[in-house]
């Protein structure tokens, strides 16, 4: 599509509009703009805005529409699907002045936020107040809250509380027309209208740009245990997380390593006393949570019997706080570190989580098809697999070609098991090519349809999430 | 809107689609669908199609596009806004022949389901295989699981364990122009798309005919424990809701009962030697859940606590099921209680759950300045509150001009306290000229927009949700 190419007048009247400090095009102070946490991508705005406020983006978007120039709204930029990449130039609108903590209200146990605070932020916020807002990317440090709300972000705590829609109560949208609206209420049931509230997240800013939103919260559960169960074989450990469920027990974190995920991780955080039985294959990383100590201790026997009928190595119980940091550290950092160790791409996989065994399984022989090799990592109760090819020493040319053609059998195999492309990472840039495996063209022709109401001239975050 | 009238023809098309044994139009046969349980309303339709799969309703509603007839879709007839009233005569769909429970997946903890099947059906059908699906209206013994979806129901469970939006998965739908498709993936996490799933779900039969749904189960709770706590003062009883959350613990039910409400549900089943002390205002009904018995009595003992603060009069605990089934049983009978007692409207409002105080006391001074009285009961752990307008002896007159007006005020209260004004009952015919109230203009707009992307000829019941 084309879009205006901004000129002095335009610059202009954005500095009018924001404020002369808050307008940024010279190369230096756009740099950071330029990409995300998504592969190696560079793309360049060419001037990017900090508004201040809800009218502020109102009056940007009125100004953009008339004008015809692409806005590409912006959180953290710690996004690994590309969303936030200023693909067709035009405006990067960042909302890094958007970062107070409105209100927690107490009472009612709900939180008012901006979407430029930190996931972490927050999360501390709250808790301060014996409060809990559970999803928790890897990303928690830096992420804001407005990208989680755009990816629809979930993180490990999300097989027992759930993602972050399920947290959303309201939110104050402008639409790219300019109106500034809320969609719907600060109740925890709602069967008034459409629910907008729920188009919204996960829309990764084509349909609005969020400047507040109400979420629910809930007691902070005051106790947690944390094992970590190696396994001699990569099919048990799979097994295994249906059948934890299966025996009534819903651990607050589920996750599945394998043994280079584990190993890199420990690695990149230099903690080299790490050890790994030699025959070990894969690890659950399995923590649960509640007021009551006691029922910890009988949820945790009620796994280490469903675990014996599995062969497994000697688990590691970490039951005092050093000991569950690092194993969350570990785990935590398992992306970047196979991030820094090569070129790769990520796929975030989703499925039921009992076939998690076949997607594995079919992930490795696509790669023995392909000639690739990879490390797979993920929230296994949710049956959320990272799935991370490798380029090692594959050429240029194979990776290009061939990579694209096996990550769409990657995907056909989660939809043919009931699962989609994308679990928490959102489409964005790279995989808006596979989204028809995920819906056919009736599907795919609403969507469109659905952004053209809200967004009439495609000016906000255009070229991302449809082919 | 001018519809087609249905002529022979149109029945012969309509009969070749779905068998002769399935098409109804003689006066006896389709009386039953002429009203549901909104109020004294009562519209008939031409003729009551009962299909048989996606096929068929598909045929069908092609045909219609063509023909221009209303279609309204009806679950069990059991809503209390009007949804599945025929408004525009033409067809009424009946969904009861969608009766089959497809699969139990226990490896997943999910289940496919028909929405013809009816709520406490699934239940049972799930429980056997220690599997808990929680949304549970007070109709549940006979409203089917597609009204549930088309209105986003709750129920007493929903302050614990959230409502029929939090369970649903992925639909099939046939959309009105006839295609069939799934709306999202079987699967936990999911950010790939716009979420049509949570668009269709409380949409009230206007975009699409949900067809099969895949709900999210979780474990079965072993044991629960219910309380019935009477307050000498209406507001102690409000207030107490929010103070037993701040304490940490989250039930699975907090019901609130003015004393007619508890008064008239107990006569209404019969129970004549429920006693009430003279000078109590209103009740709690306390349920907590869980698998350790120990914590229950703990959390119990959190919520002794908390109601020492406030002046109530003795507990009466039932921890025996025949205690715990009479408190629910007359709970659950209120709604029905309140309808043999006279001409009544039940509004649906919503708030966040502290504001129930300040939204009690505003109905009550709202009902004497216009001249009624009401009786309020309702999920007071989610904020919502069941206001019944009892007509008794006013005039018709006054009935038909003033509490139209007074309910504006009503809802107008909910809004200013970030409230809303249907919780779970759906805007559908009664509520829909307050729409006004919830969303402004901009909102509205989007909404038929929306409307009209799915339902181009609107002919998928038409006249409900919007002014």
């Amino acid at each position: 599509m084309n879009y205006t190419k901004i000129n002095q007048n335009h610059l202009d009247e954005l500095i009018s509009i924001v404020g002369e400090a808050y307008v940024f095009f010279d190369k230096e102070n756009i740099e950071k703009y330029s990409h995300d946490e998504t592969e190696d991508l560079v793309f360049y705005p060419e001037v990017v805005l900090k508004p201040k406020n809800p009218e502020e983006i109102s009056a940007v978007l009125k100004f953009c529409n008339r004008e015809h120039i692409s806005i590409t709204p912006r959180g953290a930029g710690t996004g690994l699907s590309g969303g936030a990449l200023p693909i067709n130039k035009g405006v990067v609108l960042s909302m890094e002045r958007f970062n107070q903590i409105i209100a927690i209200d107490e009472r009612n146990l709900q939180v008012t936020v901006e979407p430029g605070v930190i996931n972490e932020v927050l999360q501390n916020a709250v808790k301060e107040k014996g409060l809990f807002y559970p999803p928790d990317p890897a990303s928690k440090g830096s992420c804001f809250i407005g990208g989680n709300l755009a990816e629809n972000s979930g993180g490990p705590k999300a097989v027992k509380y759930g993602v972050t829609k399920d947290y959303v109560l309201n939110l104050e949208v402008v639409l790219p027309t300019g109106e500034i609206v809320w969609t719907g209420a600060n109740t925890l049931k709602n069967s008034t209208g459409y629910n907008l509230t729920q188009l919204l997240v996960g829309s990764e800013g084509t349909l609005g740009i969020i400047t507040k939103v109400v979420f629910k919260l809930i007691p902070y559960p005051k106790f947690n245990l944390v094992m970590l169960v190696p396994f001699f074989d990569t099919n048990d450990a799979c097994k295994a997380v249906s059948e934890i469920f299966k025996a009534g027990v819903v651990p607050s974190g589920m996750e599945f390593m394998e043994r280079d995920a584990l190993l890199w991780g420990a690695k990149h955080i230099g903690d080299d006393t790490f050890q790994i039985g030699e025959k070990i294959e894969a690890h659950l990383l399995i923590e649960v949570d509640g007021n009551d100590f006691e029922m910890l201790y009988k949820e945790c026997d009620a796994i280490y019997k469903v675990l014996e009928n599995f062969n497994c190595d000697e688990i590691l119980f970490a039951d005092d706080q050093t000991q569950k940091d690092r194993l969350w550290k570990i785990r935590r950092v398992v992306g970047e570190a196979v991030k820094s160790k090569s070129i790769y791409k990520e796929e975030d996989t989703v499925v039921p989580r009992a076939e998690l065994p076949i997607l594995l399984k079919g992930v490795k022989e696509i790669g023995a098809k392909y000639g690739f090799i990879s490390v797979c990592y993920g929230h296994a109760g949710d049956g959320n697999l990272h799935v991370n090819i490798i380029k090692n020493n594959m050429s240029d040319e194979d990776w290009n070609t061939k990579i694209p053609t096996a990550i769409r059998e990657i995907f056909e195999l989660c939809v043919s098991l009931k699962g989609t492309i994308s679990g928490e990472h959102g489409i964005g840039l790279v995989q808006k090519n596979y989204m028809d495996i995920a819906f056919n063209s009736t599907l795919l022709t609403l969507q469109k349809n659905i952004k053209k109401l809200f967004d009439p001239n495609n000016i906000l975050n255009p070229g991302k999430m449809f082919p």
